[in-house]
């Protein structure tokens, strides 16, 4: 790659190189800097934070979008993002973005999203980075809704930054461009999945097991993704690494 | 299973119903209750809070564990507390269990844990849930140290319960139990990889590559699970799904 004034934009998904999430986003991004792809070469919906350790990651170089250094990964999400800082890169990029995801990573979601777990890598890199994802599943739907909001949102973290350790979590309500009410900062709802499996037979009288469900939201505030998603609102959730639940050790320190 | 007073059980881990550390932690919980056993039927390291959804899922019964109700899935941990809860129990088991893991899940590692995953799902299911890891990743490893800190730590939860939302990482350093200074409730640390990539070619010349790598820690703190391993404790941390960094929202505000 030639030298370049611009910022470096690291880009990877979940969905694949071959989705038109991240084809959507690449032609966002191409206007606010020099960008670099990695992305799964099938699907990796669901993989949440996981990596690859017990077999090797392949990465082949792709074509796909013109002018772009691309490649496609065997390994997942948190893997792309691993490879592209670590062995092609050599550097850390000044933004990763990653999506635009098929499908809403609102609320708990946030834990099993691929494309979210990438931009939660990204701030244990302490590399400024967002995940878009877009409430509508379908391979061809219109990204006009979120190209618009990532639009918006690119520039601004590029000329602000972000909080040590924190990313962003931008989802889109699904619908076109014009009928967006706007941009709510929020926290993630407090909402679960109510699983069920679809039990089936195989040839020879065997079960396997779908996972499906419902997904529920517990509590009835106003302050969240899923409230403002509903309300046709697109909703930035700042999302952080630490896990540990801070209020909880005092009362643990009496038992233990 | 017949009905019984005693408390209901639920075990998983990352490593296999094969593993050694697995068999160690139903030693020590069928002391406490009645077990129902779900393990994955491969290792499952690195696999974080993955879901299997592209793909059916299979659940077979194994005679393992003498007495005890136990199943290899295909899937992954997180699978195995979702089929646990809503297809094999039919209901929420008292406390569910995950490891003891070959190999400590301390600091950031919490994200990429399997072992980690499954309890924080299990938090997610509003049941009390412990993941114990041990700092030795020896397929013979001598768990006599974890086995000793679960046997305090299941019976003060059984009775205790957990706040609404948390589950505990504990985690157990390598050595003989009489070697354990005791057990100390505390905060995950800010420490990462320094990820490397081992690039290889394959028998055509083509590269592949391994994740390895240097773990990091970034602060000199004294109330963190990495200080207090170092010293010889075993470590508590109260760990919780709700990833929103609450302290960035009013700043993000003022842009958005």
């Amino acid at each position: 790659m030639e030298k370049s004034n611009r910022p470096l934009i690291f880009i990877t998904n979940d969905d694949s190189l071959h989705a038109k999430g991240i084809a959507s986003l690449v032609e966002v991004a191409k206007e606010f800097g020099d960008l670099v792809v990695i992305a799964p070469d099938k699907p990796q919906s669901g993989m949440g934070h996981a990596i690859t350790i017990s077999h090797p990651i392949r990465l082949t170089r792709s074509t796909i979008f013109e002018g772009i250094e691309a490649y496609s990964c065997s390994g997942t999400p948190v893997d792309c993002v691993k490879l592209g800082v670590y062995e092609v890169l050599h550097r850390k990029p000044d933004l990763i973005l990653s999506g635009i995801n098929h499908g809403l990573n609102s609320s708990t979601n946030v834990l099993y999203s691929g494309t979210m777990s990438a931009a939660v890598e990204g701030a244990m890199e302490h590399i400024p980075s967002i995940g878009f994802s877009y409430g509508d599943f379908e391979e061809d739907a219109d990204f006009s809704a979120p190209m618009a909001v990532a639009r918006e949102v690119i520039p601004q973290i590029l000329k602000n930054g972000l909080p040590k350790g924190v990313c962003l979590n931008v989802n889109i309500p699904q619908g076109p461009a014009e009928a967006l009410k706007g941009i709510e900062v929020c926290r993630q709802a407090y909402a679960f999945w109510e699983d069920r499996f679809d039990k089936r037979l195989d040839q020879f009288g065997r079960p396997y097991y779908w996972l499906t469900g419902t997904f529920d939201s517990r509590e009835d505030a106003t302050d969240t993704d899923l409230h403002f998603l509903d309300q046709g609102f697109a909703t930035i959730v700042p999302t952080q690494f630490d896990l540990t639940a801070h209020k909880a050790i005092a009362g643990l320190k009496k038992i233990f």
